[in-house]
């Protein structure tokens, strides 16, 4: 569901009335019914829903929303408004999706955005998702993966500062995450991926003028994983590597921080819609690592347009196929 | 003229095939005026030459390329071949424009690639372009605009270690280039630019959670900057400040490391162009704070495409109208 006062119910619903939805999974909404329903109401929103207590209780038909009602938002709904009531709403449908994947009683978990202050203000002190997730499945090894068409792109590290980024590109850890994208990717139906690994300076430090990762670090995780047998290239200069990648050299890139893949990811995912006055946002991030699988959008709760009824559900619907193909590729099923 | 042995000579003289330069500028060649004909020969371009040792002396007549000869290739012409001999010429063709440029003989001048490893073989240490153009116009203050389309993006660093372009984040060196960029932006006809200054760290540090050059560097730039009447917004999260750039929100934006601009403007610079199997490059690559104006192309010798004609003249032809106009403004004519 995501908070409540997001656009995370909006998007949700939107993105279920796709009927393509029902042929690819069986989808079954985890949160706050009447938020759904009071949602669906306030955006006219032609919805039926079938209210359940536990997963096996879905009709999953087309044109009725399965919605597993945990009853947890204890305020008036205000679109827009930070609230810990719906930080703790939010949070609690998170916990629940990965203890029924955890249970195998779902076979893949998508998440709404949720907002970080609402969390913080129920109590809850975790980054974001991916962090509740590594929590509470207990999972030290993981990293984000964020994906828009060919474009793959694994973090050797997130939410840290620039200068501490720089420390954390070490050899170990980027072999775990060329690991990580390649199992993801035979997920995604890509049997062979060839990986970019980008230097973590500019021009890949053009041979140790500026900078020393590339050879301490870099360059040895490349050779390492070589010999594993990965088909891994690099260290590929930074601003070259994702053009390349958007041009289909790339089947994944390894991208040495935060906003070295983020920036390319978001100028390619979020473009103006000048039709509809709005930034249009695609692209998913999927958390790899984890005992299950989790695919987000990749934007937030967009308080500013929350209730007006002009969200795109896009991203949502390209989550739930990711998940879909994930999950199918991973069960067999 | 660029390297002989890279493309170019080949972008030069193909730029110059366009009618519509001669409108826009006077054009002139400087070079080895040899390399120039053998390069046109080689290729089967139709070229008329008029080698002068004077500026006064050419022509601009189009349909006659002026060449200032410098004679001073030494030896065979191999396209492709990183040399000691092609680095000494392209080298001298760019301090001989830049002295036609302090002596004000001509307006503007605009470079083609240059090879590193050639330059330093010939025994001219300098990273680039630009570390010559501050080095022969003696200027200490001066920045890398990349230009491509409505995106244009200073730089507070370029060819430092990421972890050096961190200490190079700094209030007033920041301040310096919001001046570079707006005083461009009026060359460019932009009267009062909108400028985005990015974060250095994701998510602009997320309020001080993990980096604080926001806090002591960037936000005292940005205040200062206000009161100094200029229009900036930030500091931007750097993973979105580039979309909304390119939506039209910012007419400049301030990049606080090389990769930082380099990879958004490579992504929509470099494109795949399927019908011809090659990268299309464009953007062009303008030196702010120079007593004189310097365009450039934005991509390398391409070595492995010279001498076969299917080097792309668009970065140049876009260089020569970019350094045209800022000729325009800059000298009223």
């Amino acid at each position: 569901m995501g908070d409540p006062a997001g656009i995370g119910p909006e998007i949700v619903l939107k993105s279920l009335a796709d009927k393509t939805v029902y042929e690819r999974c069986n989808p079954v909404v985890v949160g706050d019914a009447a938020v759904m329903m009071k949602t669906a109401k306030h955006l006219n929103l032609n919805c039926k829903f079938n209210v359940v207590s536990r997963v096996k209780d879905s009709k999953f038909e087309y044109g009725t929303i399965d919605v597993l009602d945990l009853g947890n938002f204890k305020a008036e709904l205000v679109f827009g408004k930070v609230s810990a009531a719906a930080g703790e709403a939010g949070f609690g449908s998170i916990v629940k999706v990965i203890e029924l994947a955890l249970e195998n009683q779902v076979d893949a978990t998508v998440t709404a955005p949720i907002n970080k202050e609402a969390i913080h203000l129920a109590g809850r002190i975790y980054s974001g998702h991916t962090e509740i997730y590594a929590h509470f499945t207990n999972t030290k090894k993981y990293a984000m993966l964020l994906v828009h068409e060919n474009l793959r792109i694994i973090h050797v590290s997130t939410h840290v500062s620039l200068r501490q980024a720089c420390d954390l590109v070490r050899k170990d850890r980027i072999l775990e995450v060329i690991e990580l994208l390649s199992e993801a990717c035979q997920m995604f139906g890509i049997k062979n991926p060839e990986i970019g690994i980008a230097g973590l300076n500019p021009h890949s430090s053009d041979n140790g003028l500026f900078g020393w990762e590339e050879e301490q670090e870099i360059i040895p995780a490349i050779l390492e994983a070589k010999r594993m047998g990965f088909h891994v290239e690099g260290p590929v200069p930074p601003d070259s590597m994702f053009s390349k990648a958007i041009a289909g050299k790339y089947d994944g890139c390894v991208a040495m921080y935060h906003d070295q893949g983020h920036i390319p990811f978001k100028v390619v995912g979020f473009q103006w819609n000048e039709t509809r006055k709005r930034m249009d946002v695609n692209g998913v991030n999927i958390t790899l690592g984890l005992p299950i699988i989790r695919v987000s959008v990749d934007h937030g709760t967009a308080f500013e347009i929350a209730g007006k009824g002009i969200a795109s559900e896009e991203a949502m619907s390209v989550a739930i196929d990711y998940a879909s193909k994930m999950a199918e590729n991973r069960t067999g099923k």
